[in-house]
C-alpha cells in the first residue's frame, strides 16, 4: 500500500482518544433520551439542489459520482454529502410527516462533510450532536428555552469528567430587527451583518460600516452598538433596553422572548445562560431565539453549539413546519479536550481482566474462566500466547488492563492480581468482581 | 422544497424502527467489548487508489469533488467513500502502527456505501459492524475460532428479542486448496469460483463447468463436488473428508484448523457453527478460515455477516500485518427484522412520563417535577400546550408514553397515571419510579 498519510481536514482518533469522543457522545444520548427526544439517523447524501436551496454553503458541498458512471448527470439527480443534519432533518420532516407525532423532539448524532478549508477547530469530516422540536403549526416559544436548558444539563454533565465550563450566549432576532426598525434602520439584515463583526473589528470601525455600508446614521449606528454592548444572565437587561428610549412592537415581544427564555434558563441551569444583544450570527435565516455557546477559556475555539428558531424550518407548499434545534459540534469539542489534554480514559482498552494462559492446551480452560466473567458483565480477554507470564502481564500493562488471572494449577485456586497494586487474591470465576471504578473504562479530568 | 422522495437504496427509519436499529448496534457494541475488542471509527473516504488497490470492486466506489473545486483533480488525490470498513482498517493500522499494541483487536460499527443497483438486502448506503484482530507479525490461530464465536455470542442476545437463530457456515482455504492440489487441479482460484455457484446451478452444471472452465477431468469434479457435499458441526467431518482418499499437507492443514475452530465453537456456542466445505466466497483473497452466516429461514437474504483471514492484512512494504475479521451487515439484518414484523419497540420514544400542565402560569412547576425525575435516571417530557387533560393524554397516547404525571391542586398529592391500564396512584417526583420494565424503551419479539 503506497502513501499512506492522514488526509488534512478528516480526523481520526487512537482508541483511548475515541474513547474520550464516545463518553461525549454517549453522555449526550443520555441527555437528549432523559429529555424526551428519539432519535433518527438521515442518509448521508441529498439531491444537489436540496443542498443548495439556502444558497450561501454552495461552495462547501462535496458531490458524488460513482466511479463506472455512464453519463453525466442532471443537476437535479446528482447528490451531495449533507454539510449539516438540519437540511435533511426538513427533508425527512415532509417526507413522513403523516408517520410522526407533532411536536417532534428528535436527536441525530451523525457525521456531516464540508469541502473548506481545514483549521484548528474546524474540519472537512466531523460529527455533529442535534436537537430540535417541531410542530406542525404553532410551536410553543417555551421550547426556545429548553434547547439551552437541555445543552447545559449535558455539558453539565461533561464538566464532571473535565470539560470546562460554558456560556451560551442567547439573543432573539425580534429583539434586534424591532429596535433597528423603531431608530429607522432600514437594513436589518444587513446591519446584523455588520454588527456579527464588532468583536473582530471593535465598535468604531463597526460603526464606521453601519453607517458607510448600511445606510445608519452616526447617531443610529451609536443607538446600535448600545444594544450590541448590552448582556446579562437575568432578565434586568429588558431595563438596559428600556433606558435606550426605543419603542416598536417587534422589539417588546422580542424583549418578551428573551426574558422569558433567560429566566427559565436561570432557574433550572443557573449561571450557564446569558442574552448577548451582539449575538447577530444566522439572524438572517432564524426568526426568533438564537444560541453561541463558548467553552469557557477557550472562546477563540469559536462556539462549539449554536441554533435558533426557524418559522419555517420545513414546508412542503400547504403546511409549514415551525422548528427550534441547537447543534453540538462534537469534533471541535472532542479535539480540543483532546489536544489540551482536558480529559483521559482510565485505560485504552474496555478489557478489566486479562486471563493468562499457562500453556495452548490448556487455553480452553482459560476461555472457560473468560466466558465466565463475561457472562457476569465483566469485559474479559484472553492472553494471545502462553508466553512467559511476565510477558503476558506486560500486555495487560501496556494497554491498561488492571487485573490479570491465574487459573490455579495442581488443584490450587486461581488467583487474581491487581497488577497496579501488586495485590493478588484468591478468586472464583463465577463470584468475583473487580471493584465498580474498574468494572468499566471511565473518563476523567486530568488534574 | 420541492421533490421530496426516497432515494432508492438510501434507507431510512422511522424513530421506531431506529429504536431497533439502535438496539441491535448497542448488543453488538456490548458483546464486542465484553470480549475485549477497542473501538475506533475512521474517516469516510480513502483516496481513490487505495480503494482501488484490490481491483474487483471498482465499478461500486462513489468519487467525491467539491462543488467549486478549480481544477481537474489526479486519481492520486481523488476521494471516495469507503465500500467496506476492511480497506480503511488496513490504512490506519499501517497509519499508527507505532502508537497501538498487537495483537491489536478492534470493532468498528459504520455507514459503508456502494453504488450498486439496490435490491432486497443489498443497499447503496448501509452499516456495518466489524470486528478483527490484527498482529504485527505472527497471528494465533485461536483468533480464527474467535470470530464466530463472539458473533454468535452477540446473535444470541438478539434471539432474546425475536432475532432468528443464525448459521454460521466455516470452510479453511488450505482445505480446498490442499484437496484440489491433491487431486491435481491446478486451476485453484477457479475451482473455487466454479464451486461458489453450485447452490445456484446444481451439482451437474457445476461438475461441466468445473471440465469446462477450469479445466478439471471428470473424476476430479466429482472428487471437488463430493468435498463440497460435506459438512458437520463436530469434528467428524474430518474423517469424511479422510475417506475421500486425498492426501496432501495443505489439505491437513486446513483439516486441522478447521476441526480445531469447530471444537472450539461447540464448546462456547453449542448449535450455531458449523464446518461446511462448498463455502467459497473470498476464498480467492482470504487465506485460512473463511466465516458465512445465514438467519435460519431467511437464507435467501444472503450472508448477514461474512470475513475471514488475510495472512496479510496490511503491509508497509517492510512489516506485514496478518489479520482475521468478520463483519455483520446491520442494515440488512434489521431490515429484515423490520419488514418481516419480528421485532418491536415498546413504544416510539424513550420517555417514560409525561408530566402534565394545567395552566401555562405553572408549566415551571411541571418543569420542576421532570427535572427531579431525569435527576433519578427516568426519561421524562412535560407536555406541549396546557390543553385540556383528555388531548395531553392523547398525546402520550400516540407514541406509547406509559405514564402521566398531574400535579396536584390546592395542596392535593401529585398524582401519575399508568395510561394502559388506568390505574392512578398518589406520587413524589423524588420518590416515585416506574417498574423497571417501564424505566427504557426495550426491544421485544413480535408474538
Amino acid at each position: 500500500m503506497s502513501r499512506i498519510s492522514p488526509l488534512s481536514g478528516f480526523p481520526e482518533w487512537l482508541p483511548r482518544q475515541r474513547i474520550i469522543e464516545s463518553h461525549v457522545v454517549n453522555t449526550l444520548r443520555r441527555v437528549f433520551e432523559l429529555h424526551g427526544y428519539a432519535e433518527i439517523e438521515t442518509r448521508a447524501v441529498e439531491p444537489l439542489e436540496q443542498l443548495l436551496a439556502k444558497g450561501e454553503t454552495s461552495k462547501e458541498v462535496y458531490l458524488l459520482r460513482r466511479l463506472q458512471e455512464e453519463s453525466e448527470t442532471s443537476d437535479r439527480d446528482t447528490l451531495g454529502l449533507h454539510f449539516d443534519l438540519t437540511v435533511p432533518f426538513a427533508r425527512y420532516i415532509i417526507e413522513n410527516a403523516g408517520k410522526l407525532n407533532f411536536p417532534f423532539k428528535r436527536y441525530q448524532i451523525q457525521k456531516v462533510w464540508r469541502g473548506e478549508r481545514p483549521q484548528d477547530g474546524r474540519f472537512r469530516e466531523f460529527l455533529q450532536a442535534d436537537i430540535d422540536v417541531v410542530a406542525d403549526g404553532e410551536l410553543p416559544d417555551h421550547y426556545e428555552a429548553e434547547m439551552p436548558i437541555v445543552i447545559a444539563s449535558a455539558f453539565e454533565e461533561l464538566r464532571k469528567v473535565g470539560m470546562p465550563p460554558v456560556k451560551i450566549h442567547v439573543n432573539n432576532r425580534k429583539l434586534n430587527q424591532g429596535f433597528y426598525l423603531g431608530i429607522g434602520i432600514g437594513d436589518v439584515e444587513g446591519t446584523l451583518r455588520t454588527i456579527d463583526k464588532l468583536d473582530k473589528l471593535g465598535p468604531e470601525a463597526t460603526a464606521e460600516l453601519l453607517i458607510q455600508e448600511n445606510g445608519a446614521t452616526s447617531q443610529q449606528a451609536e443607538a446600535a452598538l448600545a444594544l450590541a454592548a448590552i448582556s446579562g444572565s437575568d432578565a434586568s437587561f429588558v431595563d438596559r433596553v428600556r433606558a435606550l428610549g426605543v419603542s416598536h412592537p417587534m422589539l417588546e415581544e422580542g424583549l418578551d422572548e428573551l426574558a422569558r427564555l433567560v429566566e427559565a434558563a436561570a432557574r433550572r441551569v443557573p449561571g450557564v445562560v446569558e442574552a448577548n444583544l451582539k449575538i447577530a450570527r444566522g439572524l438572517d435565516y432564524y426568526t426568533g431565539s438564537v444560541y453561541e455557546t463558548t467553552l469557557v477559556g477557550h472562546e477563540g475555539l469559536g462556539s462549539i453549539c449554536s441554533g435558533g428558531r426557524y418559522d419555517s424550518l420545513a414546508s412542503d407548499g400547504k403546511r409549514t413546519y415551525p422548528g427550534v434545534g441547537i447543534s453540538v459540534g462534537v469534533t471541535r469539542l472532542v479535539s480540543r479536550l483532546i489536544s489540551e489534554n482536558l480529559v483521559a480514559p482510565t485505560r485504552a482498552t474496555p478489557t478489566a481482566v486479562l486471563v493468562a494462559v499457562w500453556d495452548e492446551q490448556e487455553r480452553p480452560r482459560s476461555e472457560a474462566i473468560a466466558a465466565s466473567l463475561r457472562a457476569r458483565g465483566i469485559p474479559t480477554d484472553v492472553s494471545p500466547t502462553a508466553a512467559k507470564l511476565g510477558r503476558q502481564i506486560r500486555f495487560a500493562d501496556r494497554i491498561g488492563i488492571p487485573y490479570v488471572w491465574f487459573p490455579g494449577r495442581d488443584g490450587a485456586s486461581d488467583e487474581v492480581k491487581d497488577i497496579r497494586s501488586g495485590e493478588q487474591v484468591e478468586a472464583g470465576p463465577d463470584a468475583w468482581a473487580p471493584p465498580a471504578e474498574d468494572l468499566h473504562v471511565r473518563v476523567v479530568a486530568v488534574e
